[in-house]
């Protein structure tokens, strides 16, 4: 009960923390009618500064981490990965009214994972002052790469099988098409350069502050996003809002489990927990969409867009965010 | 005499201020045919980020504020916006050679406020270390919206009693699209954000630190176009280029003359009045012009465009504000 | 010996700073297929924000200059500038299977001016606190316009007499064209208002502070822009890629050996000396292909623009910046 009312508490004030705030305050002026616009070009670049600004951070820990330490918890992403793309392909790919393939393709997009999310979990972990591995996020495509080549293999399989044709499904180009996208390449090259290079000034100076900022401008960007793009998803069946509600919470509770298990054998921290299961939770949102349009060209991507954009990030961050560190209080006692 | 000097030696330095100084630049490389393009897409988010940065601080300083304070400047604010365009409307739109629905929409355009002008004025004041209430940027909508919606009103009813139409004007879907307009959205959000949530940390850390900045590199994109509109304006009638260079001084003479008045009854600061005179001084660059352009299709944005663009903007905020500034020092001995 | 390790230990460390690393990484992922993109629109204001700075710490620094100090630097430029054209005149023009106009188009292009690499190598200077004249930047029209100007007049005087025709070359359009394009002019208004007005605040809370992060990002987008010209640097003879290798540390060292002879007559510092040596090594990038192209119509773009940016500008920036100040320590012993 305790607990419970703790949580309302710590919700409540995480509504008053720009990076909801903004999420919130972009969806009320689409809601509107607001003409205001973050051009194209500012979004894009924001994305690339805040992945940047994480890969070199990430980069310059792992330098001085136990790379052992890091064995355990990839591990685990790469199982939450596809796991959550097979609950997907058992549960929503078989619901009625709901076509194979738009199921398999919108469980791949909630499996990948999502920068911008990443972002906002770490921006609220490091204003609650609490610890976590600063190479924690480098699991990003550990967790992202599997659930877009599972989706993908599980799609070409059932639609083969349907239409009796015989192709081969090639892993490596799903491999390849995820890690050229543009928000893992900006996060893999800054690891690369924290990791090789001296770019403690410039992360210092220019791309460490201005993260917060332009997160808040982001959040702006994806709530206004997130209200324009509902009506996509009313254009598909009802299960898809439904399983872009529940399946961020539930993919961040099971990720949340395995990273209590990581805990437990290697000190994984709680920070680094509550990032495994936020970077469950959120779904992809720039790089995963195109690498599923190229690979599965049958499904509709008003379903899996939809899903994801207008419901599935909302939620992993209005809810998810604060549920996650909650929990952490809880079981971790701190 | 000595007033007058003193007023002479602060034009001078206000010429050098940084504000300034791009403005003028902007007119000067633009004459001299330049190809330096500050591209749109920079234009938008600079306008985006100084108004956030207005209305976070107008809504993190209306929590502490006693609202009684702001109700007679804000009644002001109405009078002066709807009281601009009744005397364009019986001086400017009676001249020969101005179509009458022309001189109206220009007045509209001059009783609405410009934002770029206003985060002018209040980076002049805070370099000045020149005290005003931050809730006073908030009056920016009861001056705005009343001068847009007087406007539209009286061109209506003069093209029906001129074409013998009998088609009504509505007045919620003028002021519905002067809030949905980008400036003014962006505006208002910041306020609510800064009322109701705790930015403090992202306002000190990125929004304000940048203002002065990004204001610098606006100033000079406004003085590129103050000179390319020109072209504009030399195919109207020259009362519309008088009218321009007269109206924003007499207008903030007005609202001067008012903001005195809130002065002595309720203790309205010298920097708030200042700041009143500056609105009613500055035209409407965003969002004016696309809803006068659907309240009133016939009028010719060359001419109401035109004049604001390009011989408004820079008399209000070259003259203007250090006229205003010194004429405050004259008036309150400060 | 001893210099030569000193050097090896020198360029390993430049490599590993983040202007070098950003540029290497910018072509490392261009070549393993990353879609990162950095929109057009803001790789344009990274280039305006640059040389604002640059400009106006050189306008604010003239303040204080005595300007007879600059007059043999500047002669210097000139001649550097139109000695490079000459040189590229008599040897790679001259080279079989290079057509003629499509040479002196290049060694235009290599004795014009980067902006970029200068402020590249102002950010190298002042990382290793390195002193140089603030003015020595201002050097930049000296030697960029003389070299299109020469390389245009060459170029027109080699197809007359070819084709028989006599139209006159006239050298003011080149000057004005030259004057006119974006960076020179951003650099030319930027020491104006360093010079005449008071933009200190603004240059301390702004421009200078973001100045090292903001190249970083210009760096990468270099780096991928140079990739991707690869392709056109393909299609023209294999004599573009060696001048392109050779030419801008010929130049650089030329440059070198005069400035050392104004450090000797006036006392020119040893910074200075390495900025004047990075300007002549530099080859354009932005203002000079449009120029080249309004005044040698014949000249094939993929020759000049396709050996500057894909190979000229990296071999500047990766081997001749520290090669130059490598050069300084042992020649200056600094």
């Amino acid at each position: 009960m305790d607990a419970l009312l703790d949580f309302a508490t710590r919700l409540l004030a995480q509504l008053q923390s720009p990076t909801l705030a903004f999420l919130l305050g972009g969806i009320l002026i689409a809601a509107l009618g607001s003409r205001l616009e973050i051009p194209e070009s500012i979004y894009k670049f924001i994305v690339f500064m805040l992945l940047m600004r994480v890969g070199l951070d990430g980069g310059m820990s792992i330098r001085e981490a136990n790379l052992a330490d890091m064995l355990l918890p990839a591990l685990f992403a790469v199982l939450i990965g596809a796991g959550i793309v097979l609950i997907g392909r058992f549960t929503l790919a078989l619901l009625p009214s709901v076509r194979t393939e738009d199921g398999i393709a919108t469980a791949g997009l909630f499996g990948a994972v999502s920068g911008s999310t990443l972002a906002a979990a770490i921006v609220v972990l490091e204003s609650e002052g609490i610890d976590y591995e600063h190479w924690a996020p480098a699991l990003y495509p550990f967790m992202d790469i599997p659930a877009l080549v599972v989706a993908i293999v599980l799609a070409n399989l059932y639609l083969k099988r349907r239409d009796g044709s015989s192709e081969k499904v090639r892993i490596w180009p799903i491999v390849k098409e995820s890690l050229q996208g543009s928000a893992l390449s900006a996060m893999l090259l800054g690891i690369a350069l924290g990791l090789f290079t001296r770019p403690e000034q410039i992360f210092e100076g220019f791309y460490d502050p201005l993260f917060r900022g332009l997160l808040s401008v982001l959040m702006l960007v994806m709530g206004m996003e997130a209200y324009a793009r509902l009506n996509e998803l009313r254009r598909v069946a009802h299960w898809f809002a439904i399983y872009a509600a529940i399946a961020p919470l539930l993919n961040g509770l099971i990720a949340f489990a395995l990273g209590y298990v990581a805990h437990v054998l290697t000190g994984f921290s709680p920070g680094g927990v509550v990032l495994l299961a936020i970077l469950a939770s959120s779904s992809s949102d720039i790089s995963g969409p195109p690498t599923l349009r190229a690979g599965i060209p049958s499904a509709n991507p008003s379903a899996y867009v939809g899903a994801s954009t207008s419901v599935g990030t909302p939620v992993a961050i209005a809810i998810g965010i604060p549920l996650f560190l909650g929990l952490s209080q809880v079981v971790f006692g701190t």
